[in-house]
């Protein structure tokens, strides 16, 4: 059984706040800057050059893709890291390409988050003209699934409503089409289970800096399935997923496995503070965060329908169709989270309506959930957030 | 004038090494883990979400991008920084064949760094047929150049032996056969002026690990020629490129500048780190840089001569045709240089034969080039490399 008082233990969040925006940016694990400081001053400053051997820098991709791998349900060896999330998206998308070299189509949905749909129109306009992105909204991939699509590509969570899609049957229903499957687990990967290899897609890519709290852009993750690693071709051959990158060879080689996704240096200081976050993953058990998530997004849900009855979900009821977050409509979305933010209650917005709140079992619990939802009830039975100031965009919204 | 004791003074350097492969991976600023432990605590685990407005963390890669034009001779807002060097190269390559459509090459040298090449041969593999890379050595670049060549990418020092380009020739003969210059400044970037914008070059891209001491995979950076970057096309299109990234529109749309060449979430640790070690250029000017490592890469050569008669110089012997490298040739190089790291003299080796001596003007003074001349000549004179524990390889060389 999880232990969610020690894990909420190890994380560092100001007094007073409810941070209901994990699934945005996590917060920082208490040891996460004395880490920094030993890797510069001890790896870096100490042994300078030398490090890349004596600490075991160049093997840090796939330690902390091992211990990703725990968390989503795939074999060790099967994750590596590096770069961000769109990258990732690319080099799933361009191999996956390369493994339906008769096919043309691509394969999304409308809610799926932009940056997949727009590396997906980049990779099209490299390639001969035939190729093409089609975008069906959520419930009808399925339906879209013909003997013209190549890969399937959808993110499990919607960024937006928390919708939940059904990885099993959407991967099945593209393997009989003949499509490859690439899941993007943004709003996944530290939230829910996932089970990636039970599941057989061939591809699933995504970010650590959201329910894995590795810091402001930290690398992003991609899986190969293991019996297909031999055999994608990297788009993005950079020297570092070469078969020996030291060797210097004027062609280039893939590495024998998922390490071919690598690309260029990896990224040392990131890659360091991603592991001490993974630590708060030690002795944690994805089907226990699951639960708990559920029990705290229900709480949530039937705190706000009591504290503020008007509000319109969202999001799915049912726990079970929606990832670990929130979100409800209100016409005046942005100005209604700064006076919550002002309270110390911080989610956030997406455009034109969307109030999001995440729950990340690792530090929220019963508490916070109950409070967050008192607040936005008292703001918005007080109409504290007409507030001019409220309404003030900053530039990042 | 630069004051090159200041310079010095900011390092942390350990007592009693020479570090001589700041070409590999510079050294660390002492103020390093400070910056990186507040940006940790006060702006990430105090701000969390909002830091991204509050801190300016989006402004980043604009930020040290204009602090690097600077020293590369490229007016501010041309540079944006994210990714590896290997990301950009392909970003840049990808730019400049859909600026040459009717045209199928990629002119390169076999002095170029093997990722570089490697890049252009995963990019091609993605194109229609055709398309192809062809390299040549680095003194028949000028007699390639066609009407075939859509661009030619160079590196303008070569690793191996420090051999210097000349930008203003190859950059002119490239433009009057009509083909795209694209410049990798990885050895060249903090080392020498380099003036991009001067020799009208398309394009120039970089890491910041090497002379920006950036830290172990820092982000690196590309400069699109102020007039084109409104039209250079984003192959790698992810969302930060957008012209309106918080819009999650489906489709993408460039944004007008540089800043295109982003792809995803900006890696704000790595880039706190770098706005740090960038600190060491303030007040220094780049020709002082390259007087002064031609004055200790020259010490050097002298000193070696005197102290190791018989070895070979691998780099030019005139200094206006190297970088800040020096490299000499010795069939046991991995041997010689595992003992002179032994006595405190850090280079590093490239196979089979070359070892490899970075002058990093920022921390490196005159005694630093003759004690180790000094120690590499006792140690060729007395054979210790000949014992047995130096030719064990490390993993990484």
């Amino acid at each position: 059984m999880t232990d969610f008082a020690r894990t909420k233990a190890l994380f560092a969040i100001p007094d007073g706040v409810v941070y209901l925006d994990g699934n945005s940016l996590g917060p920082p694990l208490r040891g996460v800057a004395a880490r920094l400081s030993r890797v510069v001053e001890e790896e870096w400053g100490g042994d300078l050059i030398r490090a890349w051997n004596t600490r075991g820098w160049m093997a840090m991709p796939a330690a902390s893709g091992d211990r990703i791998a725990r968390l989503i349900g795939a074999p060790a060896g099967s994750v590596t890291m590096g770069d961000t999330l769109s990258i990732k998206v690319f080099q799933a998308l361009a191999a996956a390409l390369a493994m339906r070299p008769d096919r043309r189509v691509i394969l999304s949905d409308t809610g799926n988050f932009p940056t997949d749909l727009y590396m997906a129109q980049g990779l099209i306009g490299l390639k001969d003209a035939g190729y093409r992105l089609v975008t069906v909204a959520p419930e009808n991939v399925e339906a879209a699934l013909d003997d013209t699509v190549a890969a399937m590509m959808l993110t499990e969570v919607d960024y937006r409503t928390g919708r939940l899609h059904d990885m099993a049957r959407l991967t099945r229903a593209a393997h009989r089409a003949g499509a490859v499957a690439i899941w993007d687990l943004a709003h996944s990967a530290g939230a829910l289970p996932v089970g990636i290899a039970e599941h057989d897609a061939e591809f699933a890519v995504g970010c650590t800096y959201k329910y894995l709290n590795g810091g402001p852009g930290a690398p992003a993750f991609i899986y190969v399935r293991p019996d297909l690693a031999a055999a994608a071709r990297p788009a993005l051959s950079g020297w570092i997923g070469h078969a020996a990158p030291f060797a210097f060879e004027p062609g280039y080689r893939p590495a024998p496995g998922v390490e071919r996704m690598r690309v260029g240096t990896p990224p040392i200081l990131a890659l360091a503070a991603l592991d001490a976050a993974l630590d708060a993953f030690d002795g944690v058990d994805m089907a226990d965060v699951r639960r708990r998530s559920i029990e705290l997004s229900g709480a949530f849900v039937a705190a706000v329908a009591r504290a503020a009855p008007g509000l319109e979900l969202a999001s799915p009821r049912d726990p079970a169709a929606r990832g670990s977050q929130v979100s409800f409509r209100h016409p005046q979305a942005y100005a209604v989270m700064q006076a919550l933010i002002e309270r110390g209650v911080i989610g956030d917005v997406r455009a034109p309506d969307v109030l999001r709140f995440g729950f990340a079992p690792l530090y929220l619990d019963l508490d916070d959930a109950e409070r967050g939802a008192a607040i936005l009830g008292e703001i918005l039975a007080s109409g504290a957030w007409r507030e001019p100031r409220f309404s003030v965009r900053a530039a990042v919204t």
